[in-house]
């Protein structure tokens, strides 16, 4: 997990290279590191006049350590403030009361003192109801444009700061905690602009300092870059975790696995067997499963071989459908198991050289959008996680132009690390992120491409 | 409708310092003219083995005046070539038979030699099936992968080429005509990279030389730049066109209406008694509905007057929500109405300075959303139209690099003009478009900034 191109940044010559380049130096994002306490170090402000307010004040000094005070008199809204501190580093607003547009205002009101006063990587985050659940047109278009505003938040917020919007349907409350330990906290420092829908979900965390704690995980790829990553960061969060790779990496394998405690099976996915070996190398059943193994093999359409093609389709896209049902059909996927599929933005927005590559990324966000509503039955729930621009050997390979501007095509202006994609994952794997389901999560730092 | 920009770039002084700003000199897109007697000039292909492409056979002689010949042969795909010519103008590849991952290798297939022998801003649409109207997951992942590989294509193709994607509901094959109309034709010269679902309608158009013949429309904003190219286009089509704007705009609008044979209504949207008096000058009801007229007040955040904030969102969001309500409560829109409410990619991807502006923009997609379902019921459509970057008056305030940045930023790497909004308005107002309703087409040559 290095972070050597942000230490050059802001080193005294990369400083003054990317002076002499015109590039601004990016902010050094704020990333959760063991001894972190605290979901949150610094001052948080509760504000709006929604429903959910009180659920999140019901838990609210467990992510700060401190009780709150109510400030009642700010900005004519119920407002609270959590530490105090000369300046703000969260900042949950709840709109899910706005159901007129003449109250839209209210944004302005609250977030343009708040813009003021935010500490460095402050974190944001509007609370909603989800529109399509809204029978009344006009309160649904006001939740519906709480995007178009949040979006455009994250843009302007800087400082390294981010901005989410949760819808939250009703019954979903509780499951509030787990998703604001999440986005509130330094896990999420590369995650921005993002819309999620929270649902009713039993499960729940017992312990957050191990959420995983008792739970088995499966992590394909995992002999290096990202997929190291999510071994690592799902074995620190208490999870037992299986690390499989082709044989070519067992060496690699073998040492991380014993690092984190965990088990390397080696197996080439692609091979006629693999889900029947996946099978037997699983005797009790896994709760996480993480199809993270993907690789690229970028052409043009024009110049791109029937091989390169198909290697892309049957790693990233046919290995993960076959893997799942088979684990399915053995009854190895546990109840309220967590599957996460790592996508990318390429399946988003699509990627010049990248049809293979796009196309497959593309069909594991259909994946998980197909299978949700019949795993949801078992309270299983499946969901992508949208990579961006992420340092790892892959994007090392790439030009240095290319790299620089892959880099910088973003609202935070830098690349992410491979642990911010693996504390997505390890939020997703959580039995209370139930709650989300179908559903993709980008970890892009706000890339300004999309669809 | 001005294509100032391109006459200049494509000149011999313009392409001069296009060179030496190291900008490529952008194509000069075929746009729709009058005179034009077919859909397309020049060979279509219709190539894949699912079910649409009897359909498209049916009606495929009418759009390029020429009878087919089969070519059954050429990639082992059934394949049906129209018009003779060394070049390709149009493809349409039916993926709608596509199930199993091992599949998609068909798309290369395809799509690779077809690439080799395209003419000048070909135009390319796939068609597949909703993803969530299929029980197989595997099935509905290959459909939702096809989304990667269009808009990959999309930035791949260039010379002024467009790809869509049409997920064809079952029994909304005959709409495929209409659309097609559009997306085949230089009608859509602008759109690409754009995803669109269409679902059964019993309307249909009857003469395609007028297919809005005997309609009675209503524009906002008429006065200028889009609006005005909107009626425009809408009388072109046979509508009746009723213009509205501010009373300032008055002598502008009734110059335009005298021009398109229609009649003004001067109005300010914003006023309390606007509702009353627009009824009131609507006697005999409407057939479609355009919400065009908009402002920008644009500020970050932080600087942002109470007075901007509140303008944007009345005026864009407001208004629209208001007129058309009052209009649905005095029963002016009749039976098979056509709603298109014109939105911006500020709405859907966010724009720094533009917080106002974006959230107005994704609240009226998320009216069209929300109002689709009852107003379906009468068989009313309702639609956002997102225009990327479109040179106007508007636009052409901007500061130079801004707006030269701003130009290229798609996969066209140009602005579009109005007329490209108002051709994809006037498709909307067709009577067989009810196919689509509660949906958004971008209007952007695939533009790379999205969510």
């Amino acid at each position: 997990m290095s972070d050597r191109y942000l230490a050059f940044a802001n080193s005294a010559a990369g400083r003054r290279l990317l002076r002499a380049l015109g590039l601004p130096t990016p902010v050094r994002l704020e990333r959760w590191a063991a001894g972190h306490a605290r979901v949150l170090d610094g001052a948080l402000l509760l504000a709006g006049d929604g429903d959910l307010l009180a659920s999140v004040l019901g838990f609210a000094h467990r992510l700060s350590g401190e009780r709150y005070a109510e400030r009642p008199d700010r900005l004519g809204l119920p407002c609270w403030k959590l530490a105090e501190g000369p300046r703000l580093k969260a900042l949950v607003f709840d709109a899910s009361g706005l159901n007129r547009f003449e109250q839209l205002s209210a944004l302005r009101a609250c977030f343009q003192p708040a813009l003021k006063g935010l500490g460095k990587c402050p974190r944001l985050v509007l609370l909603g109801r989800p529109p399509e659940s809204l029978e009344d047109p006009q309160a649904a278009s006001v939740q519906r444009a709480l995007e178009g505003f949040s979006r455009s938040l994250g843009k302007e917020v800087r400082r390294g700061g981010c901005v989410q919007l949760l819808y939250v349907a009703a019954g979903a409350e509780p499951q509030l905690e787990g998703a604001l330990r999440f986005f509130l906290s330094p896990k999420s420092a590369y995650v921005s602009g993002q819309v999620l829908r929270l649902a009713p979900c039993t499960a729940q965390v017992k312990d957050w300092t191990r959420p995983l704690a008792g739970k088995q995980a499966l992590i394909t790829g995992a002999s290096r870059g990202i997929g190291a990553a999510i071994a690592e960061t799902l074995a620190r969060d208490g999870a037992e975790v299986v690390l499989l790779d082709v044989p070519a990496a067992e060496d690699a394998l073998a040492a991380l696995a014993a690092r984190f405690g965990g088990r390397a099976v080696t197996l080439d996915i692609r091979s006629e067997d693999a889900p029947h070996r996946l099978v037997e190398a699983l005797p009790d059943g896994i709760d996480i499963l993480v199809h993270n193994a993907g690789i690229t093999r970028d052409k043009t359409l024009a110049k791109m071989s029937e091989a390169q093609w198909d290697a892309v389709i049957e790693v990233n896209l046919q290995a993960p459908q076959r893997l799942t049902q088979a684990l399915l059909h053995a009854n190895k996927l546990r109840e309220q198991a967590r599957v996460v599929l790592i996508a990318s933005i390429s399946g988003i927005a699509g990627n010049p050289g990248q049809s293979n590559y796009a196309t497959s990324k593309a069909g594991l966000i259909g994946l998980a959008q197909a299978w949700a509503p019949a795993l949801g039955e078992r309270g299983i729930s499946i969901n992508a996680v949208a990579p961006g621009f992420i340092e790892t050997q892959m994007t090392a390979a790439m030009p240095l132009a290319l790299r620089e501007a892959g880099r910088r095509m973003n609202a935070l202006g830098q690349g992410g690390l491979p642990q911010d994609v693996a504390e997505a994952v390890a939020w997703f794997a959580q039995p209370g992120s139930g709650a989300v389901s179908g559903q993709v999560l980008r970890v892009c730092g706000q890339s300004l491409l999309g669809a």
